[in-house]
């Protein structure tokens, strides 16, 4: 359990825990359409891929509560839902199980999403658990861990990806302490990252991201532990940016690297990380911070949202089924299930 | 030249483009008296070593305007000068030469102060405009050039260090388009090489730092090229928190990496990087932009101010004596005086 609530749903409502406000204010949003939802996953009031792909499955259950049940309206909301983040593979993921109970159900299909649902924000908490057990077997006592961007209970539906196997750590008694990379341009590991831990009493220090090269040598780092939004099946994995320069740092300086997903963001239909779509975003999230400008007026910005780690770069993938290490197709092939 | 003065002088006045309201406001300073100058100094109005040395210079020309060419007082106002910025190794050695003219000088010092201190500008000057040609020479027809932090004329008398490769090259026709790093935490890149690029019109796009390993990928960049404040006699280079991963990634990509500084700057003094201190900062910088929090109350900050950068990591060494390569302590031996 965390001490705050990232997605909640009741009929007719799906509550989000606005990330766009933290860590000045903790409000909560009550969305009462699916726009409303799409808007909150569109400026990033919800984000991580686990996180939204629950979000867009109580979206779907309030389509139906919304239009009481209607076939064809929830399918125009599900189109619409499926295209608010092009990179996250569990809101397409989550969408397809809410299409295949769509399809089963004879009459009005509300009661069975909102089944469907619950179930997959259970399903996530429950598999958050065990990336944190896997995780956390990974670092050694007085682990100094590196990790980037934001992989918490705000990403996900439980206690988080890569942030679990910290905070399974933490609680282990392991004494381990983080260094979290600021993520510009939005600042994830600022705002949230840092809020989280706080909230954990896990002792943190922050970095610039320009620092993590650095704060390597001179703090020692043991590990790096990183979530992902899309895996290829060769083992690439697209995250957010800036974690591509800290997997070759931490190359460079003999430092595991640590990739912490879902299983299902592992997607086999992608070759390599080559294939994923790389999402770009406005100039402004670059020119200016939290609205204010810090470049000049008529700056052109390059913004792109991830970058893909190569497969090589990557010490081993943790899913909810276990620890896989390269080479990641032979890993991928024997985790099927049944195979 | 450039459509902007950094610093400038007139008997009786020290104007200097104040750097603390960039890229907002352009404001000119006129500082009629000393008090003034050391005072946009400290606050860093202006910055950069070798334009402090300038700055401090025809501070001690206005110290005689106003004193009538007083011995005592100019020599007061000097010591007031040389503990503005401690650290700053140019300001004490522009001091150490207007001492040497004040000591030579029987009667009104006055005129003599005045044409030392143009004449360190003017060095200053030919000395970029050299660092210029001889970084052009490294970037090819059509260059996509990253470089990270500010080098250009707000930082030194002339065109800049690095910058000075940049606009060269842009002035003879390259068609070259830069991709500045934005170097958090004060964000130089972003205020301050942004806008000077825009100056010039010289293409340029703006990027967090997080983003250069993509960027390098998908720009196609085709060499970096910073500043240094401090070289070790093997080749380390101190430099502007950052460069060091900025150096990592080009060396996967296989993208030379120049390192463009006053001769002065190379510290025969220091064996390695690893001997050369490295300031820590304030933890707000990390923690606020611009005043503005970017993480929760009661965040700890690791802010090193600088990184160093392994000589081996390092593809040329550009000084006004010419373009020195690996092995550097060889190559630094052949071009001392007479070396």
């Amino acid at each position: 359990m965390t001490p705050y609530e990232t997605v909640s749903y009741e009929p007719g409502v799906v509550r989000l825990l606005d990330q766009t406000q933290l860590p000045a204010r903790i409000t909560t949003l009550h969305c009462t359409t699916v726009q409303h939802v799409i808007d909150a996953i569109v400026r990033l009031s919800v984000r991580g891929a686990p996180a939204i792909g629950v979000t867009a499955a109580y979206g779907t259950a309030l389509a139906s509560d919304v239009s009481g049940g209607d076939r064809t309206a929830i399918e125009a909301h599900m189109r619409n839902l499926r295209t608010a983040r092009p990179t996250a593979v569990n809101l397409g993921w989550a969408l397809d199980r809410m299409q295949v109970v769509l399809n089963d159900t004879q009459a009005d299909p509300t009661a069975a999403l909102r089944a469907e649902a619950h179930r997959i924000h259970e399903e996530d908490r429950a598999l958050c658990e065990r990336l944190g057990a896997h995780g956390a077997s990974l670092l050694p006592e007085g682990a100094v861990v590196m990790t980037h961007c934001n992989t918490g209970a705000l990403a996900t539906g439980g206690i988080g990806t890569a942030f679990a196997a910290l905070l399974t750590a933490h609680r282990q008694g392991k004494n381990i302490s983080v260094i979290a990379n600021e993520t510009r341009p939005l600042q994830q590991g600022a705002r949230l990252t840092m809020w989280e831990l706080q909230q954990h009493g896990i002792p943190a220090t922050l970095v610039c991201d320009g620092a993590a090269g650095w704060t390597m040598l001179k703090k020692n780092v043991s590990a790096v532990i990183v979530g992902s939004d899309r895996v290829a099946a060769n083992g690439d994995v697209a995250n957010k940016i800036g974690t591509y320069p800290v997997a070759v740092l931490a190359a460079r300086h003999g430092i595991p690297f640590y990739v912490s997903i879902p299983y299902s963001t592992l997607d086999m239909t992608v070759p390599t990380g080559a294939d994923i779509p790389i999402e770009e975003r406005a100039a402004e999230e670059v020119t200016a911070v939290q609205g204010h400008a810090v470049a000049p007026e008529g700056t052109q910005a390059y913004n792109p949202a991830f970058d893909i780690t190569p497969a090589d770069l990557v010490t081993a993938i943790v899913t909810e089924r276990g620890i896989m290490r390269p080479p990641y197709p032979a890993a991928f092939a024997a985790s099927y299930p049944g195979g």
